[in-house]
């Protein structure tokens, strides 16, 4: 259920059965010199649709682009600011908590995003704390990164274990193949692994991750382990939903 | 020539022969008790990124939420304060100029974010002007609304003259339903072309206008429609694209 | 009945028979080699003003500076940022508002405060409109531009037509003098009637009308027509604000 | 010399010999029952403008409205926030300096103005302080009161000594009934000096001084002290502007 | 009694009895070659912590950072934008209301806090007088300058008459010996009593006064009259502060 | 070596050895019916400090207002929202970078302060990345939680196992005694271990946490528990912030 394919009437009626909403989140930011600048996009959209369906629950729009200042040195990638993040959280959520949706739950794919979303949740909580009395409405916002959970991460172990990374892994580039098959591009990359480490800024990550990959070697990636994965996310993430869901707002 | 589906060394592959890319911009709000709460969205993508393609143009990713605060008191509908879209059309375009990009050219489906881009515009375009000796680079934006274009409006005329009014009309419902034949639905409306007037907030606008719809019987749309007015709009547009690019940035 | 030259018990008792006001709005920018650089303010403030005599509303400060931002190549020009702009229609407003008025009718005289106004409505409205139940008072607003009424188009067209223009036009220069008559100023130009176009920022305007027209040639302009396009502008604006004033707020 | 008034080619020769710059700054608030709501703007353009003259100096347009939230309890009062005239300030001095302006002397008309605009001027320092080799020009700001001027005060003490007060005071009765004459108006006051004391908010304001005067008897004003203390605050702010301008920027 | 070595339940306890809480704010900024980068955050904290003692009053977390920018050229300086000052002050004084707190006393080390404190203390007071009806506790809050004390000016007279000057003072830097003797250092300062003047940003700030002392003499300092200067200003205010505490809020 | 203990010229002198600065981070807020409102500002600041001790590195003034919306139903608890928070940390980092400081090593002790710091030192980062050739000084981030050291955890499991949990806990309350010995405090508490779950909201919080503990029992906290622990976090940040200062800025 796609809010986007919905008519207002059917999201009244849906209200009256449902106040919960997925939000998929991602990034538009360089993956390495063979994966998709769209990946975190991509991924969490595809999880986040397909766990709508599976659990009959309504979905937003993807924020596609997310925080990723630290790839703007290789072409294409795009950021918000942190503090332009949470601007945009805070209008999406408020309107839809206007008409009484109470529950978010945002499918991430993109490390980069947690701090700043988990930043824009307390700004939106801030708002009625700070009251003694809030007339705002109860709502209560949930961040689940897609490649965190423990299926996913058993079959990225079993699959792809020193060779996964934390940039650009095998795990998201097959999720974004499943979903895109024409996408598939394997070259040599030098070296196969690619460096693990830390980073500040674009100038920084570039200098330390001259590809733009860390730690993984995507040519490992299949369409077969994409779908695996995509499954295990939506099996794990359905049940998170349903708890998430029986608490109160 | 999607963005999210290229790789780095692509786009910068791309930059050499063009520093021009479009971006799709609609709204996620209601179109009256048939018409899908995508449908700005879904036809500033569906003009823009079959653009992209009759032009060989990059396309960045759709910016599906716009300013839509009169749609308020609709369940599903959403929006971004204004001041919120400026900052969110600031990041996007300062990081793509940071890779060379001169040339962003909107692709808009919804009259609401009309005044919030020409107002971001502006603002991006200050941080320049406000300085004697900028070390920005130089950028230059335009909006283009899909349904307005010479061709697009003809058609219209032709097919719905009385009945197109301004909102939830005949003309955008068409094309939704030629990028999603399975949306096509029909009811009884009362009144069978909905009253025309101006509205302020949430509040203002239902009143006026009780079930969504402004001057507009989407009951006339069809898949056929939909088709002549989506190749109309990039025809147009094409032009338009073309002269815009051959300006300096 | 201008704001500022009455007292308060004044205002109590006014806004016992009407809750409306006149906000006249320009810019301070470059209008040519011989228009004065309040052109707009001043613009906007006598067909503002005026307008208030004629139907018995309450005319507020003139906000005299406006977004400008492409002025800026040009010595004397300023501006507001858009999203200071906002900030201060958004403050204008709630002032004035909490004191009961509720139908703004913004008199204009610059065709950049356009979309940054209509934003700033936007954003105002929004806060009402994000709420289920808001605690706001209702607003109402409206922007006019003096120049686009019927009779001054007509008005225009008769004595200007292809030498009009659309920056440091006859017709603006001509209010100027009916209301500063020492204000009259010819000179030679070249070319006669100024290059037309598009702009960007201050660079880029200044590049494509070195001496700052668009369009247009100021030496048309007359006392005479100063006083007919006046009259003509309040006439037309009294009728549309008579029926603004019916409208609900 | 008013900037609205000039062309900008005037302006481009006027920088050859100044760089110096008088913003008239005021507010529009009650000033007591009889007092004028824009006394503040029209002391602070009063006197900025006979300065400009006096000086051959360049005057600004006015900042009509200022920090005045305590004054929302009596209709009319208008305010913006500290931060919204931060921003003012803020673009008001960057769209000047870019054109080589690089003093900025407000005369100013109203106490809560002082406040927010000497943070305004802190804010703008601070983007220079806070880089080590800046490439903003260099500017400097300066705000006077003209109420507090050596020859303003020795009048006021003379006239009115115990009945002079803080708000509505006589003396800046004085001057808006020099500036203008129809606005003279007395009427039996209770007290005749209004009492005295501090304030916060609106709500406070009005409780402690039920019509709006703080400590002074406006009744004493006449046409004669104003023309008087306008030609006081004149003469003193000219040798005050004199030294400011020899300060480098 | 410091708020940080309470626990809830004594806070609650606290406020049956009293609503009023102190908060020390300062500055962290170049004090002279000899003076501590941490005098005026010192001095605001030692006096204000007194006070609470003294009388019984609740003190929270000392602002140690203020409004600094025109000391950034010296090593060690820091400053808050006013902008962020306002917004920090905002924040703490909302979360002490939202328990009920009412009377906000700043005991300020600092000049360059006066006027964003007392910015910041409007735009919190403007949210309410915004509102007919507000929900928002009420607030008072006042900013005391220990150093402008009766008392204290007449010790620093005594004591320093010419040589106190207005930036590491030896008042000042007395009361910071009294409070960590192993801070005392004297040195061959040149000129001994420094320079006085005005200034705007930090490179002009350096150019002035180029040891960062504003017409003083630190080495006149001594433990001995920071002990007297600290409990003169403990009494001092601890008289204002009951007068504060008994205005309503 | 405390900033605020030096003089600027012996800023100057550490700067050409280091361009380390310690900044301990903290929070204001209930900590359980006996743990401090302070509880973890003092132990960031006296790990911190301790840390600057042992390692020579210069110490910031402490933030001890953090992010703790989430408390703000119990009395005494303070917050700052997420995006002053991030105006903050720009503005602390921006100063003291213009002195050439480049390693920012926040040592944290309030699990609310991940997010909001993280998203900070983002949007300082994204400065320098949107601008392909930036003028601006690099710096380096790094926030570290004293709790979450090797060897403080081997500790807490040793001590408290199952009664650590996750707010008040005898680990930190340990630490706050060994600070301030006559903060020791206990008394019955029921249940004896806190519930354990999530939080939204302030009234989310109390509901869930009726006393303010989360799975935690301070009352197994003990001075000699505080000293151990604060030994152990320093020597492990002490390794940490040496690798830290190796990386380059």
């Amino acid at each position: 259920m796609l809010l986007h394919l919905q008519t207002w009437p059917e999201v009244e009626t849906y209200l009256k059965r449902s106040t919960a909403i997925i939000v998929p989140i991602g990034s538009t930011e360089q993956h390495g010199p063979t994966g998709l600048i769209g990946t975190d996009a991509i991924c969490g959209e595809a999880v986040g649709r397909k766990l709508g369906e599976t659990t009959n629950t309504l979905v937003a729009p993807t924020i596609a682009v997310g925080m990723a200042q630290h790839h703007l040195a290789f072409p294409g990638s795009m950021t918000l600011r942190p503090s332009t993040l949470i601007a945009v959280v805070k209008d999406n959520v408020e309107s839809l908590a206007r008409h009484g949706f109470s529950h978010f739950y945002f499918v991430n794919g993109h490390g980069g995003n947690v701090a700043p979303f988990s930043a824009a949740f307390s700004e939106i909580y801030a708002e009625a704390s700070l009251m003694r009395a809030s007339n705002r409405p109860n709502v209560r916002c949930r961040l689940r990164n897609w490649y965190d959970s423990g299926r996913v991460k058993e079959i990225s172990r079993e699959l792809y274990a020193g060779a996964e990374g934390s940039h650009a892994t095998p795990s998201e580039v097959s999720l974004t193949w499943a979903v895109y098959p024409e996408a598939v591009r394997r070259m040599k990359l030098e070296p196969e692994i690619a460096p693990r480490g830390s980073f500040t800024d674009a100038a920084d990550y570039r200098r330390n991750f001259p590809d733009g990959r860390i730690g993984s070697n995507p040519n490992l990636a299949s369409i077969e382990a994409g779908q695996r994965l995509w499954d295990a996310a939506v099996a794990d993430l359905a049940k998170d939903l349903a708890e998430f869901v029986a608490e109160p707002a």
